[in-house]
């Protein structure tokens, strides 16, 4: 059944959430070597969690024409990647974050050892499911394997990891600032569309490139709003502390271009995304939607 | 040319080493978002190191009748995760070692940050390897990556890591021992082997069956040496403070067996590697002598 066309966002997210949940469980069914590394991954990974990453390469599988079930593997693979890399971020010799989806992070929950290996079991976990995805050639596969290789590297989400690390209490300028989150948060939502395009059989160039235009957009819209949220958002409802990213010396939107500035910054951001989503033949209406629940989300 | 069936393994390893460490660099070279990402993975990575498991990879697909060349992208993957692996072990959380290949460990040389962040890209750059390798079909680069995948994950050498925390200070049985060995160190010896036979162009069960009961007995072989090093072994020979594992109460085969049981237990295993070799109809002169090599190596 194709709901992506029409149901407004929270619908569709609320539908994906069910499926995408259910399938990362039976995933983590299967039993690890130790019963405490399994249970930090599963806390890691199960724990709540928007899932927009994999609801946005669910809508990109269904707006190219492709069944979602085909980008369910794909889906719960950038889950994956994106729970490691929380896991890790939040490391006391990284950003030392206790609080998480409002509730204690993997390593104070568990320990800094079990939260280091459940990451890296995660990693590894998502390289085997895409490895393993049913329905999809060994091609497409192979695209998909190393697309998210990149995002997630050294010249994708790692390298902007490294990059935020040593911009602390540095000024930045805005090119700096966005090359900063094309990197860190950008290239995994942009591979989000990038796989659900391939995993719904999309071989036009001009359409991949597009949409890329899109996800670019709204990586960088996603991360102006989590700018926002962390002056202007409550801990209870963002699920982490509020200000600790100025608290960090962290450069941020708000810092650069004022609250105002980075509200419009934003609104440029969202009007680019949908723009990049015109003209292409494609039922785009749940790309749309995840764009504007992406900007108006509270947390 | 193939170098594998006339030389002896410290002359087989040395051309190896050659190949393997230019073309590791030749893949660090490629500049990541972050310079000291990238130092960090050069010096996790580059830095030393024996390079048993890219030569076994190697060694096992010319064994098979395949060109060293074709199994060099995976032999540098294996490697990759390897270095990974010892960066994240080495981690205050995880075994706290300053000292690793006779010099600062990376979280010593940089900082903790640095040392999880390489470790990460590197597990990432080891799948972007194998899904890029060149000449090999795009089934055997996914038979390859869900073998690694399956090697390095929770069920894997991530697993066996978890199982080593938890048995500090614990008695532990000699099949208790070996389960957690098999997955800490055997499984990405295994999948050495295995990845170099595939490369080979190996599709044989049975063949592929006694490679990896070579591989497994080796694998065991391996940590038996590494255990006894650990007791008679030098701090500057062996590159890691001697007696660390006593020191830290870790469960070791000459504290389970005696050191002489431990010897004997070692060459039942050396022995049962050979063995497994036998009457395969393979060039195995490398493998053979890998085996001779890992069992008496002094560090």
């Amino acid at each position: 059944m194709n709901i992506a066309t029409r149901l407004p966002a929270s619908d569709f997210l609320h539908h994906c959430r069910a499926e995408i949940d259910q399938k990362l469980a039976n995933y983590m069914d299967q039993a690890g070597a130790s019963q405490r590394l399994q249970d930090t991954m599963r806390y890691g990974l199960l724990g709540g969690g928007k899932r927009i990453r994999p609801a946005l390469c669910l809508a990109a599988a269904e707006a190219v024409g492709g069944q979602r079930q085909i980008a369910l593997a794909p889906a719960c693979a950038l889950e994956m990647i994106h729970a490691y890399s929380l896991m890790h971020d939040d490391l006391p010799a990284m950003d030392d974050d206790d609080l998480r989806r409002g509730r204690a992070t993997a390593h104070i929950a568990f320990d800094e050892s079990s939260a280091i290996l459940a990451g890296d079991a995660l990693q590894a976990e998502a390289f085997r499911v895409l490895a393993t995805a049913p329905r999809l050639s060994a091609e497409v596969k192979l695209a998909m394997i190393k697309a998210l290789a990149n995002a997630c590297g050294a010249n994708g989400m790692v390298g902007g990891q490294a990059i935020d690390l040593e911009s602390v209490a540095r000024t930045l300028t805005l090119e700096q600032l966005e090359n900063m989150h094309r990197h860190k948060t950008g290239a995994l939502i942009e591979a989000s569309v990038h796989l659900g395009a391939l995993a719904g059989g999309v071989k036009d160039a001009a359409l991949l490139d597009a949409l890329a235009r899109y996800a670019r957009a709204l990586g960088l819209a996603f991360q102006v709003q989590d700018d926002l949220l962390d002056i202007e958002g409550d801990t209870e409802v963002i699920g982490k502390t509020q200000g600790s990213d100025i608290a960090r010396g962290k450069p941020t939107y708000p810092a650069l271009l004022g609250p105002q500035g980075a509200r419009e910054h934003l609104a440029r951001l969202l009007a680019e995304a949908h723009d990049s989503l015109k003209g292409l033949g494609i039922q785009a209406d749940a790309l749309h939607a995840m764009a504007d629940y992406i900007v108006a989300r509270s947390h």
